[in-house]
């Protein structure tokens, strides 16, 4: 058989992201080779989808080498870049439970050089919320927003933000909203003009697609210290 | 064969609505039927789902007797009641392509003697069409939501509102919302508190709900002149 | 980051309801954030959603000071109001796996000083169940209807009874009927007029509902004996 | 190519029923061939689904041999054979929009030479409509529920009557309930112990598992008046 | 609260069949209370759905007194009837994974006195197995068919065989056969007339549905040893 | 703007398959620059989903130099090949209401000289008619089965023959086979070993597989008069 | 009734993009008055949805004043702005049939003053019809990809395209195909990075992102001839 | 009861491939019964999705005699064949958690005599890792396309490659990828001409295609080391 896993390194190149690596449905040596190639190849590597109990049966060098979160289930091999961007991306989550997701979109941003900054807990239930933000918001050309269950975030927004805006559904709800499909189609849906859309639960997506709006080119090499999420 | 129309009489005393009857599907001579067993049973008689080719296929005794309005596909046999309510239902509109399915919940509660008033294409992407109009809506005991497409309305309005919320999702959309489901869904998965749902463009149920809210008994025979719509 | 937790402590104020703690997809602290947010602002806090693992992982001075009921998964957060209504609703579950559900919508009431009869067991497969309980169902204002599988008790019981009626599907039910969606729909679909409907096993949501039709305002701090359910 | 229209003559040796010509999707050609195939092989021959245009565009001698009803969209080519069987099959409607459906029942049992009773229009939103004749329906051996939108009558049929229950769900309904799979599911998701269930609008289909279960064989040529429907 | 189990003792006089326990989603102690009250109508009580889990849970009281079989998941408290039918009905299962379903069905049927033959392992793959027994089947007045995957059997059982035919399809199967939908379609769609059609996994609904057509008259008391299955 | 249409010449060198133009989207200019641009590319040119409103519709110098099939809605421009292979490809229907299908088809490989032979309705509902013919496809390295409905077709067939089996799926049957998809699931879910699968009415995409397996190289020039379908 | 058309005038100053006319769903009149309050507001207002039936209804003083294309169903009442931005975004069609679509994003972006390239046919079943423009789209800030059946351009143009990526899926193609959702699900689950995706067939919705990513604010008001399409 | 496994000796003789036992679903004693049926008749037995747990539950004696492969959830009982096949098909899968199914593919092919050449994470988002064995793929007479997520990969391969083309769409996903059902519609949906498909996560039943396609008669009993893979 030919090799097994096959590093994109010539996609920071062409498109200006650096593969990352996809953990989930990778077996712990599968996601080693790829990370070093990653590292070798870009000086750092970002991980995603890497759970607890995957981590914990990865090689031990590799393992202890990495700047895990648990929460948004991230981890990055090598130096943190320095921060070249901020006041960019702003990132709006509908509930708590959708901050996992919204660390997705924050870690990879900032693997990127580019930190965001986070407001939580802004569900349209309680519209005040949003308002009494809604002057800062309007101040970023890119907004990510984060919501599940019924996504009614992403419409209200919509009409209010001029910038470039991301929709992230997330599986967050039950009954008619298990697994986020109706947090997608509303966001998909909506009545208000321009929002775009990812995958359920795709934070990575959504924060690659940011850095392509403000073509922020890869970066490779300059440390910094780890982020505090 | 047994008579293939049997006109549930005793409806309104059980329940407190008489039986309206729905036309898609009869046939020309079982709305007929139908509906004058409604007129002796009740004095006056609602029909639904009346679209102008039917209404043209019925007996012209009945067709002449009939208030028809085309755009909710409502009629009315017989003299519509004197108001009895005025100021406890509100209705709203998404959009203004909402508005037959509007119209048919107006019609429906007129048809009970109940005044409501509508307010029409106050679609959440422009929320200051909300907002401009939440004081005044917040008076009313009953609130019937009438959109299509995301359905943010209801989310919104839930979060605003003291009132009975009762969402109806349109039909009003295309791509993933097409046949008012992605509507229906987010109604069904707001995260607004105590908010209700009926079917896809289900005026008529959705009137029937307030008029057991309000517990106003249904009617037979006092006289009135035609609603203005 | 912004703080991830933002109680919406003017929701009472807005639409006569507080905020309940809705539990899954939150972390144990984030949950005790909420709870005495809610307990400092209403004098008491709902918890929803809650189950024996989450109880098992809070602080133990919150867990101590909860009033939890597996079954339902609901807990109170300071002492139980005052009832102040009774015999306004009445809750009628299909079959005795709907409980659980049925549970949280009489935790709800009671939260807000409604005490509910509940009525379980009352599949039409047996329609005596219904028809000997059929008169002083008919007496309640509101009736809330909790049922999985095929959902006809809806139907069944919108053509029997005069008061406002709520259905709540369940995801009982194997095959088909698998997560509550054959309820669901047969609960939209209904031709019994004027059902309402909420989300799949949202026992929450119908509760508030009733509240809303009610007009019973927010109750913060009379105390009570915690309810015998 | 080898014929484009075999006609399985051997049908009703196997398993006591001659095939029928379904007509959708066909030419009027093949449609005039297999009927004569039937006739030649049986004496006479059934055709189903065959609307009043297809009907038109028959060749004008078969055209005007087949006894054809519009509503049901059934005709038969040949004479009808004797009645050798009355009172073992009750066929039951929801509704008025369900009559159709009960004609393709009715006339492909009696093109067996079964005659059945049709009790229309029996919605259990009136439930006394149903108890009224709950009595006749339990003498009957096998009972035929023709319903659409939630499909209620299905359950509280299958709580009340011994016999061979068989559910056909309709295309009748709108929003939710379209295409009739609301229907569907709610027959198959019944709690009712016992029910059966065919394909949405399969009228021949139910009326073919009653003669299987009445064990009725195939009769061939005796003549018989066409039967009034 | 009203109690929560409330045993439908009449159902047995009203349809013929007792009613079952159906155990999942039940507690340990409302399981007991149906099933005492079920031996106390009936004499004899059928419980479904009874995994090993729940077993276990159960008072040992009532524990040991239940002849249980884990591969179908029923139990009966109380004696087994005497067999008063031998030779009515047939079980075809398309697999060995479908072998759970028609246990459960033949052992319903045992429960009510009639003693089924099981024909295993006869997809249609391999026609050979199907065309062996083709003749014995024939003799059958009632052929139950419980298959998973693509549901073949359902249509080719259809054409050979004469008896009334009771598709159970199973959710046996991976990728778009998940759950059982494909069979349950497939069974639905079927061009071989008159195959009528279970939710799938309900082989009691099934039995139930043979006792039906083969009007055996529920039976209180006879004693009988244990079947061998 | 850059040409609306770019004719993939280079096709035919790469895959061995020359592009044919699917027509149905396309306006009738479209449809005239690529057809020209096909025959001057390869000497002749397919055209699929060619109806007969939109034949009508074209340029009358292209319309009439097509020869065009209505039944299954393929034209060609310019000569058809000869005859380079005959006997290597069977195509089976289940019913006549798959001929449209079979057609497109039979049609796509005569277009690349391919002579198949069609074998028509041979529904497994009537096994005689498949076992009767299974010996000559036996002999048939290729068998295209094309069949709606419930599709069972694919698998008697799949385990008894021995060439290389493609299923079309179409889009003929009503209710749950609405479209095709209980066909297509059926397929693909099949018990029976090595069958793949096409989309619903797919006919040309099961011919272009056909060439691949059989290595027919596309054939530019050589004429022959018309087939015969 | 309040007016039933309520124009969000405001709209340009919060997001910077004037409201447009989506005209499906509305009455000849209710767009009368929409365009012309766009028209007051802004000097100049689009209309999306507007076919050539809905066209022929209008008013004869606004259908003579408006620049209608038929095919991509646009207008625009009032003078064209002049051109601001060139050179900015790419508008990529997977096929002919998709230009409909195309065509609402390129007259939706020349109305903000934008003029876009149109690269038609790019289906990546001929590769190398993307990648002989692969050097010219790579300088574009902004690609918008227009496509239907299985949406594969998404992804080969997301691996190889470093700007900001809008996925509009088309609703061209069949069987699994029809309505547009396989291509639309095949945009949300690209594994290219940093997608983003909008609803089916909604081209004004992309170039709304576009002019949101490139922070191109509303005008108002200056001069232009006609676009050329 | 009948035997409740009933192997299927004859298969290997009338479609070329023997029987595999398909262990998901069976019991271990099941499973033992029909491997030792297998290598009684055909001298091997190939066994597939047996997973560990199961593994380890089999009888000492058997699964000690098993080469069991735990990626691939397959394990052959006898010894393998000599290689009769080499350079016949390739694999190629989109990333690396497609391998398990790969591995299935090889397995089965490889227990036919067929060697076959893996190619692994050949995703179209970095489009060169195809580009790049390009030309040695276009050498196989059959390519197997093993991928998940969007399923790209089958589209382009289909119009780079002129081989028989066999597409597997794989479970690998999240969001609306989850079940594998995006990548098996992009399958089904592809533009690309000649494309078939099987049921996700089908390695086996693509196996047996190539098989079919290549006519290699089944093979029994000459041996060979076990293959490395």
């Amino acid at each position: 058989m030919t090799p097994t896993v096959r590093f994109d390194a010539d996609r920071a190149r062409r498109i200006g992201l650096p593969e990352a690596v996809f953990c989930a449905g990778k077996t712990a040596e599968q996601i080693a080779i790829a990370a070093e190639a990653g590292r070798t190849a870009h000086g750092r590597c970002l991980l995603t989808r890497l759970d607890t109990a995957m981590l914990a049966a990865l090689p031990s060098g590799l393992r202890t080498a990495l700047d895990h979160d648990p929460l948004s289930r991230t981890a990055v091999l090598g130096d943190w870049p320095a921060v070249r961007d901020e006041g960019s991306v702003a990132v709006v989550t509908g509930g708590t439970a959708d901050l996992p997701v919204a660390g997705e979109v924050a870690r990879t941003l900032r693997f990127a050089g580019c930190a965001a900054t986070v407001f939580a807990d802004v569900g349209v239930a309680g519209l005040w919320r949003l308002l009494e933000i809604q002057e800062r918001l309007a101040a970023f050309p890119v907004v990510i927003l984060v919501a599940g269950m019924e996504g009614a975030l992403f419409t209200v927004a919509g009409g209010l933000l001029p910038g470039l805006l991301i929709a992230v559904p997330t599986a967050v709800g039950y009954g008619i909203a298990t697994g986020g499909h109706t947090a997608l189609n509303a966001a998909l849906a909506s009545c208000a003009p321009g929002l775009l859309v990812t995958n359920i639960d795709n934070g990575y997506g959504a924060a690659c697609a940011a850095l392509r709006a403000l073509a922020l080119p890869a970066d490779a090499g300059r440390e910094s210290p780890a982020p505090q999420t």
